[in-house]
């Protein structure tokens, strides 16, 4: 019973998570992975994804019996009708999620014992972009600014390079940070 | 009546859109806006986002009742159980909900009536960059593909036009695309 209380650490198994690693080492195809949404509009500022498939690890994956559906909206100030987060705020939870599971799993892997990880997340922008008004301000968000605070049982210089190597790794601040290409076709 | 119809389009009151337009316009200090959002750590892969208040022409919104509660997760081959959307997920979600809702603003901007709007997205990695495994790939995505479906009262090119005015003036597409200055900052 320690053995197993032990081998999970923040809610993480860390026997698997280190099976996980072995496994990818040995065969790196096992690493390829494809992530998938759907969306679709419903009225005004409001539509949802469904999100469910994914391939990874070689295979597509169907341990998921039900898909997730996530509604999008814009307040009542950009014409909504606040029938969900607007899509920038969920750009800013998706940025808050993975720094924050990347560092819940950093801090596994060096047997650290997290007790409390909060963030808070601000993001900056001029409207005038988005809505066409001019070019002199880009669309998106200025900058983001994030602050975590984070507790366990290591010290606080400890902690705070569990945050750090969660920026050198997270797959979405990676993203936001660095950009992505995308490519959009239609059919119309 | 039929003014009343012919004022909401797609959804959206087109008078208040103008409306809103000529204020910023008028007012450019109306365009500053801040989103923000606020993450705790649950357990292992979950973590849920608090989103509600937010600044933007000239004042802090208290429109919004109650705060929208979104959790995040990880199917069990990346080691959680699945108690939501991943953050790789969620953000593909930002994406399409931005670019959705960018395209039926701009439809009714141009008075085009929609009847359909879909979108799938992918996007393609190899998890050996975010498990820190090797060097030689990037952690997020290296490449995303958006397919649109656009159906409306207006002819084929008019609607892939539509498209194409979401993705130069989507504020999520803009920082995806891009990427934006990012501030990390730590308590512990």
């Amino acid at each position: 019973m320690t053995q197993v209380l032990d081998r999970i650490r923040n809610g993480v198994d860390s026997a698997q998570m280190y099976g996980t690693l072995d496994a990818i080492k040995e065969n790196p195809a096992l690493g390829i992975f494809q992530f998938r949404a759907q969306n679709h509009w419903i009225d005004g500022a409001h539509n949802r994804s469904t999100i469910k498939e994914f391939f990874g690890a070689g295979l597509q994956d169907t341990t998921r019996a039900q898909a997730f559906s996530v509604d999008a909206g814009e307040p009542a100030v950009l014409l909504g009708f606040d029938t969900g987060p607007n899509p920038a705020e969920y750009l800013l939870h998706a940025l808050a999620a993975c720094l924050t599971t990347t560092l819940v799993y950093v801090a596994t892997a060096r047997k650290i014992r997290l007790t409390e990880v909060q963030s808070t997340l601000e993001g900056d922008m001029d409207v005038r972009g988005c809505l066409g008004l001019t070019d002199d301000v880009r669309n998106g968000f200025t900058n983001i600014r994030v602050n975590f605070k984070v507790k366990g049982d290591a010290p606080p210089e400890k902690l705070r390079e569990l945050v750090e190597r969660a920026q050198a790794r997270s797959v979405v601040f990676d993203m936001v940070h660095n950009g992505v290409p995308v490519d959009v076709t239609v059919e119309a």
